[in-house]
């Protein structure tokens, strides 16, 4: 007899789950790798947020974010992702994007810049 | 006289933005990788989902979630993003795998499988 790669798990025991431990491993390296990207997409829409406050640029953009979700649910699709989940995310990120640019423009607006902005 | 590397925006301009398309060619990299990534998580929760299931265990763990959750804000400070925001990114994602788990875990209660579970 040969023994299955993952263990069926009997229902009810408590005995250190390696399988899980298994899975959880890979969620963690995943999610570390994530954060690192999405720290790096923070510095870029950081001076993305200054460059609109500089150029009077309002901080949310419609038909970008229409584009943008219209490119992640196909890439979604190529990854096998749900779509939905993958716009919900898109979202979320930008939601947090727009709300740093807000404050970005609030902080320019009360520290006149060299271009004498106010 | 030598140009900036990043031209500063006249207010009010409209010309197309060289430097914003810049910005947003590396944020669509980022996004994309990033997609890549959860497609990757969300085929390993699955799995989890599955074994969940089988062992019936709980869908939610609210032990690992709080590991999950000191440790995403560790390595926050190291990769110099927002631990706020690192950690509502994680429970957003958490929040959807429990959907999934749950839904796992109603359609295996439907449809009795070969361990006779009902």
């Amino acid at each position: 007899m040969t023994q299955p790669e993952t263990v069926k798990p009997e229902a009810g025991t408590s005995q250190p789950d390696e399988t899980l431990a298994a899975y959880r491993q890979s969620i963690d390296n995943i999610d570390a790798a994530v954060i690192f990207m999405l720290a790096e997409r923070f510095k870029i829409t950081q001076q993305v947020g200054q460059y609109k406050a500089q150029a009077q640029l309002p901080a949310a953009d419609p038909q970008r974010e229409q584009e943008q979700v219209a490119r992640l649910r196909r890439l979604s699709q190529l990854a096998q992702l749900d779509p939905e989940f993958s716009e919900k995310f898109l979202r979320f990120v930008i939601t947090e994007v727009i709300q740093h640019h807000e404050q970005i423009r609030d902080d320019e607006q009360i520290r006149p810049d060299e271009q004498g902005a106010s």
